[in-house]
């Protein structure tokens, strides 16, 4: 049975379940949700996940929020992105924690505030705030990868699906690869992975639309 | 072998940690960390972990960092808090990282801005932000223990563990237990589990030492 993915291209955090599925060679399709017509808050979405945030992914039976929980259900299914030794496991999860906490929740509301906000509603303070604390996630990633290939082991895990989220849109949110050359090349080598897409070319729905 | 915690009794995520070790019975112990003085911004404290957090756990040649890898850990050595099923083992997750990315992550900083900066450096536009944010996440949280004692199945799993991790401290950040019952309810039921201690009981360091 065919997966499907509610989302939207706009969604970082949908963008990490949808390539999971896709470089993981799942047979899945995105289902395009009206986030900026509402329909995350809607008392019907509600019904569906309690926390009112996409991604919702649906395989027969079952319903999962929260896109580690989908990136972990790709490992189970596929044995891939989940790290080779139960050492390299826990790095994995380390790095897919570290990037709710501190990377792409922050970079997402962000992004948020300063693209999908009317501009008389933008918070300055609060836009000048976060991108400090994005700064130093930066510092901290770039610093990781120095040397390395990949977050964790040699190859493409759940951690490197998780911490490039939000780091291939286009829009601002004080991120520029150029000043980060760990995180650029590592940027340059998840986009070399056969299959790999950009989230406005996996999933439905972008700016573009509301033009 | 102690297992041994870098921690202080003002870290919520560290407390995460500290309190599956002691409910989970292993032999553990607090090392503390003068987050105050700036042990976790020193370059000593950054080659242990390159994310400049704590808590770090050590168990024996093991190193360990970000408190929901410490909690799997506790539940692959004690086998209790993970959840009973697949499904429930990925609902515990599920509520593991929306703790990370909507909740602790944001309780832990509106604490910090609001009782551990000096009051001039304060930023209230951010301080009142993400309290709004806050409470959407408290809601979330509250609408789904309606009807339930615990966040998962019938018993303390690392998703109670991990969401209480902030919401025992006295220090004001925009949260009052009594304005969510099911909330309130709750975390009496964590107060009421065996071995149960608040986090200025469980690790050295609390802001009375500064006082």
């Amino acid at each position: 049975m065919t997966i499907k993915l509610y989302c939207m291209g706009e969604s970082g955090n949908a963008y990490k379940a949808a390539l999971a599925l896709e470089l993981g060679g799942l047979d899945w399709e995105p289902v395009f949700v009206d986030f900026f017509g509402g329909e995350t808050r809607s008392e019907e979405f509600r019904k569906i996940n309690v926390m009112g945030e996409v991604p919702v992914m649906v395989d027969g039976e079952e319903t999962f929020t929260q896109s580690g929980v989908m990136q972990m259900y790709v490992t189970e299914m596929t044995g891939k992105f989940g790290g080779e030794t139960p050492a390299e496991q826990r790095e994995v999860m380390r790095w897919m924690l570290w990037d709710n906490h501190k990377l792409s929740s922050q970079a997402g509301m962000t992004r948020f505030l300063m693209n999908f906000l009317p501009e008389e509603k933008r918070p300055a303070e609060v836009i000048g705030f976060m991108q400090g604390r994005l700064k130093a996630a930066y510092k901290t990633l770039d610093a990781h990868l120095e040397g390395r290939d990949w977050i964790v082991g040699n190859a493409i895990t759940n951690a490197d699906i998780a911490c490039c989220g939000y780091l291939f849109y286009p829009e601002p949110f004080g991120f520029d690869r150029k000043d980060w050359p760990n995180i650029d090349r590592w940027l340059s080598n998840i986009e070399a992975t056969p299959g790999w897409k950009h989230p406005y070319d996996l999933m439905p729905g972008s700016p573009a639309d509301r033009a």
